[in-house]
């Protein structure tokens, strides 16, 4: 797609600081980092989002982010990596391309937002959860 | 392993709301929920973290994880759904068994709790950030 950022960096039009690329996969230091390492894995073809990926691009995807995680892992020693990939704008997803970000914490400022966002929330509620695993496996196994 | 909480689910010790289940991966519902539908995948072996996963047991965790995010979202139609996969205490994994966490988001609270971590957090020092492109690349290609 000619206005995707990701399309064009996944052809070379557009530079990115490529650490691995594959035939289907690609990982690059994203270019606003959240912290040392902080990476993304794309899928080299177009896929917007987790909804419409193949599973070879998913496969190779993830086979990736465990091998730069494992070796941001190994260099920088993080206290913690979060494998993340968000699908849809109120979901934090800004390019409509799959990919998945590899943050490597060195604080606790994740745990930290993580309790902030809990004690925010509306308490979820449980009479509403009750029938919601009948209503998913329903449509898992027709 | 015996004490480990998803080893128990995994082998039907101990009762989860089970979605789905296939040889290698189990999805079932949070305990604790965060949103209506929030899911855990987990494989049924047991791997710590995604520095020790085998290809098997990722290709299909990922497989079950794109089919129930694809499932909830044709259901309850979510603003957005996050993946998440916690590596480490300080990056938010409290059972240290491999899974990947389905949260479907129906308001903005992610994305506020984003921002509210962006203006806390300390701005990434950009000269430290130089070398480390060239320091992962040398490791994956040696």
């Amino acid at each position: 797609m000619e206005n995707c950022q990701f399309c064009n960096i996944s052809n070379h039009r557009i530079a990115a600081d490529i650490i691995y690329e594959s035939n289907l996969a690609m990982c690059f230091l994203d270019n606003r980092p959240i912290s040392k390492g902080h990476s993304l894995v794309i899928a080299k073809e177009h896929f917007d989002n987790l909804y419409d990926i193949d599973d070879e691009s998913l496969y190779e995807i993830h086979r990736v982010a465990r091998l730069v995680s494992t070796t941001i892992n190994q260099i920088y020693h993080p206290l913690g990596i979060n494998v993340v990939q968000n699908n849809g704008e109120h979901a934090g997803q800004t390019i409509f391309h799959y990919h998945v970000h590899i943050i490597p914490r060195y604080d606790d400022s994740y745990n930290r937002a993580l309790e902030a966002m809990a004690r925010k929330r509306v308490r979820v509620d449980l009479s509403e959860l009750g029938p919601v695993g009948n209503e998913i496996r329903s449509r898992l196994t027709p």
